[in-house]
This record gives structure tokens, sequence and C-alpha cells, in this order.
């Protein structure tokens, strides 16, 4: 059986639920994470814990719980849905607000379920990349996991009439992020390039750069003009979800 | 007691619950409207089911109910909860994901029932108008109700060490609107200006507009140069939780 976890609380997926006043619900309002769980263990958990916080802080937003008892809450969900392969969402909402507006209560913690997100074997994956189409956006606090994600899913249509897995932001100078994913350009020097500023600091990203450098890589992290995407020898994403992805 | 509607069910406000795949909750998709309930009527009723339609339209979700059956269930609330003064939210949410991103359902429709915005006498209000600050922002779909209130609800803090009411966001050149409301402004030759485009299209501004108009005021609407802000001689706000608000 499937369980989530609502303030601490143990609860069959089936009908946990959550009070419609909470601020996420009325007002897009809080911060989330993800990350796989591989094998039965959370992976790099410590990292998205702590980006976890730095989110909320950035969302002046205060975890109701010590980051202890967060982590102990994880273990204890992955053991009770017996979890070998899967993925666990962390939400911290604004609270509840009578006036659907001003908290009245401390910030709701969800920890979810969820299942594994698929996954290709290694050669499959590399001969079937992802198409995308691009969009001029900058999200509001890039830094953050905030809860809007509107603009990416009002363009579903849009993604699916162009065969495209994923949507690519930029400023109208510069390659950023898409919706879910860091990007990475490989360039004909054999650089690997990613956007330094205004993207997600993501998990993945981080550890792509680093086991780049311990390969003897040239790394960039910096501003990328979009005119490097026609240029570059080949281009991936990643993330915490699908790890690294190619793109056509 | 005091009911809210989740789905055509009618709900003791207290316990009212949704499940926590919702797209609104996980990823801040949904649009929303809020009218007010005067002596047991709502207030401008078809405007605010207009736009709701209009907004839905624009985040690319679909009513799972006629506008009728909507019309019906605001009415049932209204009888079930007594209310003379009040409000009621409307708030559709993008449906139940079991991934997290892709909805399995059509789109949850809420109905809620609020208490009455205070609202002051017309002598005190006057006297007591409003600080501003201002931002740095244009929302992403200005046109329409979405859910990302993030950025306001993240300057709490801000605007409390201000002693400010509200925000005013600007793109740097002109003056837009507040997190929630339409901004006028009187300039000294009489002439009453208020904001054209990358704005919510408020109710309240549609009916301050023409009940200028017919007063014989001048008035105008298109951009508005931050400069205009310090030649006003009166500047007020227009929502329709609040009605017409004096800025300091």
């Amino acid at each position: 059986m499937t369980y989530h976890i609502l303030n601490g609380e143990l609860l069959p997926a089936a009908t946990a639920a959550i009070g419609l006043n909470d601020l996420a619900l009325l007002r897009g309002y809080g911060v989330f994470d993800f990350f796989s769980v591989h094998r039965g263990r959370p992976v790099f958990l410590e990292d998205h814990l702590q980006r976890f916080q730095r989110s909320a802080a950035l969302y002046e937003l205060s975890l109701p719980v010590s980051v202890e008892a967060l982590r102990e809450q994880i273990f204890k969900l992955i053991r009770a849905c017996d979890m070998q392969e899967g993925g666990i969402s962390l939400i911290l909402t604004g609270g509840y607000a009578e006036d659907g507006f001003h908290a009245d209560t401390p910030p709701n913690l969800l920890i979810l379920s969820r299942p594994p997100v698929p996954r290709f074997a290694d050669k499959q994956r590399v001969e079937t990349p992802i198409k995308l189409i691009t969009h001029r956006f900058v999200r509001e606090l890039p830094e953050a996991k905030g809860l809007n994600y509107a603009r990416a899913l009002r363009s579903q249509a849009a993604m699916k009439a162009a065969g495209a897995g994923e949507i690519l932001y930029t400023d109208g100078q510069r390659v950023l992020e898409t919706y879910r994913s860091n990007v990475f350009l490989v360039m004909p020097s054999g650089k690997l390039c990613t956007a330094g500023s205004d993207v997600l600091q993501g998990i993945t990203r981080k550890y792509v750069l680093q086991l780049a450098t311990e390969m003897g890589m040239e790394t960039e992290t910096g501003d990328i003009p979009l005119s490097h995407l026609a240029k570059a020898k080949e281009v991936f994403l990643t993330g915490s979800g699908k790890g690294v992805f190619p793109v056509s």
C-alpha cells in the first residue's frame, strides 16, 4: 500500500487530504523538493534537505519540525511503502489561512511517495533524445524550488503539438534551464558549459560538474549565449527525477 | 455553520479537504476569482463568472460543469451558509495527478465561503489611507487570475516593516497594479488614469471607469509613467474585496 505523510501523520495515499484553506492551494504559496529512492535508499538526501531548507528560507517559510525529525519521517515513509524504487516529494506550504491570505498556522509539511520516474537503459536513452521548444521566461526566484509551474503546465498542448519533451527557458539572450532540468552543452572544444545564475542549483547538476572535473573535462559555469545552442556538439538535461537526458 | 463546495458536494468548512495530488497544491496550477456577497446577493456575479471562464481558458483548463450549474452551486452555498455579508472564492485547479505533473482527472472546482472583508465607513476610509511599497514585477499572465501569489505572500515581512498595506508593481517604467487591486490616479487636470495593459481587468475597475464617465470626468486607460505617481492629486485602489481604497 502507498502512504503519504501530512504534518507527521502517516496516511493511506488514496484518502490523504488537506484542508481547503491551505495557502499552496489558494495562492500557489509554498516550496518543494524531489529526490529518487534507489534500492530503498534516498539519493543525495542531504543535498535535497539542504536545498529544501534554502528554498523555504527564500520564501520566508519556517520548517515546522527539525531537519532530524524530517529525515526520520522520510525513512518512516520509505519503510511503510516498502519502497525499493521510487521518489519522494517534499512540500512546505504557506499554512492555513481562514481569510485566504494571512496564515493562521505554521506551514503544512507534506511528504509524498511517488512512483519511479521511467528510466531507460543507457543505450536506449542515448538513442531516443528528446526535443526542446523554447520560451522566453525567467522564473521569479530561480534559486528556490517554488510551486509556480503554471507556465509549464499551461504549455503541455504546445509541447505535444511540437513533439517536444521539455521547454527551454531563455531571457532572450541566454540559455537558462528547462522547467524541471538544468541544461548542459558540450562545445566543439570539448568544454562542458552550464548556466551559472538565474537557474536552479540542481543536485544532479552539481554532481555532473564534479564528475566532469574529476574526468579531466574543462567546465564553465556562467552565461551561455543562445547562439551556443546551434554550435554545441551535444546538449543534455539533468534532474533528480530523470538523471541525465540527451536532447536531439 | 460555514460550508464549502468541492466538485459539487456541500461540505462543512471545518472538515472539507482535497486530495494531496491536486495540481494547485503540488504545482500552483489553477485559477480563481472572488466576489463579495452583500445583503445575501453576489455582487457583479455575471462579470466574475465571465472572468473566471476567461482565466480558465488562458490557463488551458476546462470548467467541469456548465456555467448554469456553477451559478446554482454558488446560490446553494450562500443559502446553506445563510450568508448576508461575505464573499465567495471560486478556484479551478489543474486536477489530480498521480505522477505530480500530468492530470489524470478533470479540474477540481472549489467554491469557498469567505467572511466579509472589513470595510470602513466612508469617512474613516478617506481619513486612513494606506501606504504602498513598490516592487519591480510583472505578473506572468496579468489578464488571468492565476494562483501565483508567492511574491505577495513572501513580501509580508517587508510590507509590515514599511507599514505598507499593499505592494505596487511596476516594470520600471510604468505603474501597473498592486498584487490584488487596480490602481487609479487623479491627475492635477482632474483626469482619471488607470493602466490599460499588463494588469488584471478588474470588475470594480470597470465600474469605476463607467461611473466616472457618467459623472462627466475625463478618463484615460493606458500606460502610466511612474513619474505620474508624484504628480497625482489622488491615488486610489479598487478591488472586489475592498471596494475603493485611498492611498496616502
